[in-house]
């Protein structure tokens, strides 16, 4: 998903698989592959030895173990280290995957090692549950999130933050009333710091669809490194350490939130795109004789499954998000999002 | 490359990758890892597991060991199966990946597991020394492809086969006069069996870039596998097994005529842009204080390497296919070729 949306965006992307899965994991069962870290460092070293490591983003996602996080922290310091003497010519998009909704979902010790790690990036993108894993603040409020983020600005250090998904009780109260029937909300809440580690913050609200999607988290990152890195260059920032802009620049206009802008168009046009489609898809599915999955005989494992497990297949099937045929939307975003200032 | 061309033409690809390499083997260094057999059954059976196997093409390419030919075999004979009460919804195309030019880059037991397998496949597209080896034919001539075709039609019964890249002394005399300054041409030749198993050959000559470029053979794959689905749904001769057209349809008018046209039309128009930044990389190689490698000091494995190899290094990654940036010329390409009969 990563990779396809950042191509999509003119990005040349030199991609380490971390896995090679058959499926995401919201299928509940997969075969595959976990890349132990070490051959993580060896295609890292095969780049390297083949002067291919010129890379201006780092965008590090989901890793299957600790030492797989070190690796990534390794190979991120090797990157900085070769821009040293050119700011801005290295930034570290980190998406510190480790659970959502209350649950982790990756080893214990993968907390610890991305706390590690955090100093170093650019930018972090934590879901609301990994801002409070990473913060220690519990996030019941926006007041919550904001101090979820100014304390990763100042127990880290790191110059961009955003949290992905915010599900709080008042943040459907804090909107301009014209979305108030709609009865789910998500907010997406990020801030570049200042000089002095104070949050400049921004908030945009997005109606939440009805539908687990798979890949989303993924789709919101590599959309990211394209938009802000676009944000970043119309205002000749890709010189400065962290592209970050002057401090009088507020929460509003920073480029982060001009990209999350675009971001959030995107993804909330394609994604609406797949709810139609996995409707279409499903109801083809209830048509099918004996509700075989697809409506295609002779496919699967036999017909072992019991309906509702051959029905929750389809279903996770029927939502996996429509990217490949609209990428036009990915190119060409309608301007339906604007951030606004979140006063707490 | 074979993904990146597909997603970009509207294909949802499931890819199993057969190797994870830091880079492409032309730069004669390579770091990473073959994916072994029973990973690649495993991860089928992963798909399978969840009903994700509803594929309408496979595209098999490089396979690392005779143990993986096997199993991409078995793979299609599987998606083959689930598709027998309804022909043509599924087709493979196999690019016999064995050699190029006189030398064999792989095992010498892959050559015998790939001949097991043309048998089964749809669309074969060897290269001028696979054709050779598949069809045990020579070829030192134009007539020389055709009797390979032919042989591969009539010993393997394969209803499709193009040889993808002819260099042959007698191609430059046979095209109409307006191209005869170019020094160098290649010619694709191509052909659809009719029923009774005889060849309905066309080709189509491209000049030929200087500059060895490393993916090609990949993004000719890619790009066919939505162009010829394309032009055999304009056909409406997707419901026929092997998508195969009426007798009476000639040589140039087949729809994988009309598929190679567009193909190769993409593929000159993106590796001409190529060549021009290859040549502007290479020029600020060229300037830079000492010659390190892309003007970017502190990169690479520590100035070990002899000035020589820097260069031959410079030179691989600078004629890298500039495919991502260039992506709408795989979508809208330019009608640059028509087909034209092969009589011999």
């Amino acid at each position: 998903m990563a990779t396809f949306v950042m191509e999509t965006l003119g990005c040349d992307v030199g991609a380490i698989n971390t896995v090679q899965f058959s499926n995401h994991t919201g299928y509940r069962q997969v075969k595959g592959r976990r890349t132990p870290a070490p051959e993580i460092r060896e295609l890292y070293e095969g780049l390297k030895q083949s002067y291919l490591t010129d890379f201006d983003v780092l965008l590090s996602g989901y890793a299957p173990s600790a030492d797989v996080v070190e690796v990534v922290g390794q190979i991120a310091r090797d990157l900085r280290y070769r821009a040293t003497v050119k700011p801005g010519r290295f930034f570290w998009v980190l998406d510190p995957v480790m659970g959502d909704q209350g649950r982790l979902y990756v080893a214990e010790d993968i907390v610890p090692a991305y706390k590690q790690l955090i100093r170093e990036a650019d930018l972090v993108v934590p879901n609301q549950f990994e801002a409070e894993l990473l913060s220690g603040v519990g996030i019941s409020s926006l007041a919550g999130v904001a101090n979820a983020v100014r304390s990763i600005h100042k127990t880290y250090g790191t110059s961009h933050v955003i949290v992905t998904s915010v599900r709080v009780p008042d943040a459907a109260a804090t909107t301009s009333g014209d979305e108030s029937t709609t009865p789910e909300a998500l907010t997406v809440v990020g801030s570049s710091k200042t000089k002095d580690g104070s949050p400049r913050l921004f908030k945009i609200k997005v109606s939440q669809l009805d539908c687990f999607f798979s890949g989303t988290g993924d789709m919101f990152a590599g959309l990211l490194v394209a938009r802000l890195r676009e944000a970043c260059a119309a205002m000749n920032l890709l010189d400065r350490a962290s592209w970050m802009p002057d401090d009088d620049v507020q929460g509003v206009d920073l480029p982060l939130a001009k990209a999350v802008e675009k971001v959030l168009s995107s993804m909330q046009m394609v994604l609406e795109k797949t709810l139609v489609a996995r409707d279409e898809e499903m109801r083809r599915f209830g048509q099918s004789p004996g509700a075989s999955v697809g409506g295609v005989e002779g496919q699967g494992n036999d017909g072992n499954d019991s309906e509702s497990k051959r029905r929750y297949l389809a279903e996770t099937k029927a939502a996996e998000v429509r990217v490949v045929r609209n990428a036009k939307d990915l190119v060409h975003p309608e301007e339906r999002y604007k951030a606004e200032p979140l006063e707490v």
